[in-house]
């Protein structure tokens, strides 16, 4: 797994390479990124939209279906890389920020198996 | 700029112990995640809805908007890295490998200035 | 059931003056109606994100929860027709279109129980 | 123009009647309709993706593009009108009720060529 030896400025990097190579910025204003980024999400909810979250789970064992996975995922990585550079904002900074608020938001002891508020836990449906 | 001192591991490996402490595994089919992914990406959208490209390149000049930017692209993210984490996907691989079909797919100097097929260059609007 | 004696007309009247009353319309470009579309959209799936799809069958028993849903699919469903509205598109007539498209495209024979060309039918997961 | 003599009820029956020819009320558990309606929200958003708030107002001169454009509107219709069916709710009751509460939200006075609370008025990108 090379996510161990590639860091996110990296990644960022190459993003911003291959939008210079093509004089794309005059293209990448926030809105119009932020509407790419939404349109490649719901790409890869296509391909999850009609079956079970349970037969989602099983999607690695078709390798075709999970290399075509992970390009949508790559593609909304891409984008969301595309929108730290227009904004620099540093990803590991807005990510450790938030990951803060997260858990005051959601105490692990309190919400140990339950997804929000109004789930009382139990079984993943919420029964 | 601390994205150059972190891995794309150290991120992943964040999101895991925060789904972990909470047992939120069992919420994580790649179809649930894929919606909570396309959910975030809205909110993001959500503040540059009504305003024009131009004044969402210039949104970093208000902190307050930056940060609540910063914030939902973070939470884009700790989902993007949640779906690779329940997939066993390695984010440098698919998203190298993502690139080169995309440097095929827009040679530079085809694509120079043009967003696409359609497009034949001149203004960022196509005119 | 008031859908019996309301027309798509009357709908689309009922957004356009709300439009109207606001000098809203130098703010719904298509690009821009097409965000909020989407952001709509999201917030209803945010409803659904967590829980089976059996559990989203039974959503109609919470009267509380049976509203919220309806509230965000009456904003899908204004965005859309302020849309026909802004490009002069005429709703029954592109539905219509499109359903004998669709009949085309998945023939009642070949398709029952069937989503999509992938799916050898069965369960609904398709096993 | 038809939507004159089309009742909402008209095109929920024509749904209704290609999905039961087909057995998908199967698949059309709220959530998986939720992420279709998403997925076809953001296939129309793609039209608009690259270009400026004001092309977008002239994509009409493109018969078409207008035609592409009109058939996305079409899908995400139908999944709106699909998700009412198998809800049993009423989209002229739930329409003209968040009708009542967005004109309490926004009095038309107070935001007669404003957008939201943040927004001043002046030139449609806030200046």
């Amino acid at each position: 797994m090379s996510d161990s030896q590639t860091s996110v400025h990296d990644l960022r990097e190459m993003v911003r390479q291959f939008v210079d190579a093509r004089d794309w910025q005059q293209f990448h204003a926030p809105k119009n990124l932020s509407m790419a980024l939404s349109i490649e999400a719901a790409e890869l909810m296509e391909h999850f939209q009609w079956i079970t979250p349970e037969a989602s789970r099983a999607i690695g064992d078709d390798p075709n279906e999970l290399a075509a996975v992970g390009e949508e995922l790559a593609d909304v990585l891409c984008y969301a890389l595309a929108i730290a550079n227009e904004l620099n904002l540093d990803v590991a900074t807005i990510m450790r920020d938030k990951m803060v608020k997260n858990k005051l938001k959601y105490p692990a002891a309190e919400y140990r198996g339950r997804y929000g508020p109004k789930d009382q836990g139990g079984t993943p449906d919420g029964e």
